[in-house]
């Protein structure tokens, strides 16, 4: 008899649920995306759906009809009523018993949470500290899915040290982008930001922070930083869907400029109010 | 009130089992084993639950009983009654609302299977085809963690070929291992593999390999290969644990010696069967 054990208990493979089988934990095959809604509006819920059809086209994950997940997300989100959103969801290949190659029929799994966003004003106001960590990531970081544990052990790395982020640092000793955020440098008047090409996610706050650089009258660079460089600019920032613009006070313990969130990263955040208002 | 849906199902979040809230599937946060039994005994399980010890330190998971780990197996496997099981099981660092950063007292979560192995006879009389794909994995494949979507991709590739396994070819143009195996070659009375420096898996199984190697009389070289550099070899094999070693006969369309399994490579299964039985 096929036997499986959760915990400590023992019951035949045939009984187990499809979840126990969800390819999302035997090899994080899937893909997911993070929306969040300010003042009951979802922000930027093309660029999502979007930028999602083509993580499942890099995954090579077929049969998802994307405007169920559009119908999905908004259902869920009407459902919940909650004015400042973060709603999570992923689609994995399907559910089958262990094997790196599966049916092609596989069914996918979708699965999404819309759950209250903390508050952010405090991290707004006094900004964050964050420190680096290597960048143990796989080589396709454009594509947002479910491999993660890199991610983790930067992110609980920079928790033990007092951060509320981890900037990862590639091998050539570059600065790629936050284990959940991209990173953001203002020397003068020039925003500077990894490229897209340096095994980064194609992130959506990023493009809209480099609107609002633009919008504000910033020039706009693509190129990655070093740590050390990271002392002489003048101000810093992360951007991520949840939070939008975050200013960084200290980096790998340096204070940044007078070590209060800088005059552009102010700008910028009201700039950014006027897209998701 | 904070949704959740399932398909299309809406649920309360608070009514999700704990399962759907697993750090396995969202992060891949959990590192796994996989073991075999041979003929009513499992194999090498010391090797794999030190392994595993390594692996949960390395990614910081703790309050992890290795004796009721060993416990659980043994019964599983004893429940089971199968002679030649596959034994497959994970730990992942628990259950809790999807954040990288999580209470460090959260309590593991442990699943475990055990099935019938396929036979194998075919592969090892006959050999199989193999092909390349770039080694898209993140850097600490020392550590058998649930961060998979590479190997699936690699693997999912070669199945398209119509090979059993991926070869994985790191950015320096180097072999570093197969998707879900060690790779070999055999040059005259030579056994070459990559060293465990190259970003590879200390794989129990290659452990083993290298032994029969030196016990039929092999030199044994642990220095990295290139795809090109196969084309020269006498014989080429694969070792992982649901197998042993299995012949390659065929690597990205080149037949390898008369393109039937080698003579060293017979007599390493030969000599395998020693310590197994």
């Amino acid at each position: 008899m096929q036997v499986a054990m959760i915990g400590d208990k023992i019951v035949p493979v045939e009984e187990l649920e499809p979840v126990y089988f969800d390819r999302g934990i035997y090899f994080g095959d899937g893909v997911y995306e993070v929306l969040r809604s300010y003042d009951g509006k979802i922000f930027a819920l093309e660029e999502h759906l979007q930028r999602f059809v083509n993580n499942l086209a890099a995954v090579e994950i077929v049969g998802v009809d994307i405007d169920q997940i559009r119908s999905r997300v908004q259902m869920a989100f009407n459902t919940a009523g909650i004015s400042n959103a973060k709603i999570y969801f992923h689609v994995t290949r399907g559910s089958a018993p262990r094997n790196h190659i599966c049916d092609t029929n596989l069914e996918p799994n979708f699965f999404l949470t819309v759950t209250e966003l903390p508050g952010d004003r405090e991290e707004k106001n006094k900004g964050i500290a964050v420190s680096t960590y290597p960048d143990w990531r796989w080589k396709r970081c454009d594509i947002k899915s479910l491999n993660l544990l890199a991610n983790v052990l930067a992110r609980q790395d920079a928790a033990r040290k007092g951060c509320a982020e981890a900037i990862l640092v590639d091998e050539a000793g570059l600065i790629t982008e936050g284990a959940g955020s991209a990173f953001f440098a203002i020397f003068g008047r020039t925003l500077q930001t990894a490229p897209l090409t340096a095994n980064i996610l194609p992130s959506i706050t990023r493009k809209f922070a480099i609107q609002a650089g633009k919008n504000i009258g910033l020039k706009v660079i693509e190129k990655p930083l070093t740590p050390q460089q990271t002392g002489c600019a003048d101000e810093l920032f992360i951007a991520v869907t949840t939070k939008d613009i975050v200013p960084v006070v200290k980096f790998d313990n340096k204070i940044i400029g007078d070590g209060k969130p800088g005059k552009y990263t102010g700008l910028l955040i009201q700039e950014f109010r006027s897209f998701t208002s």
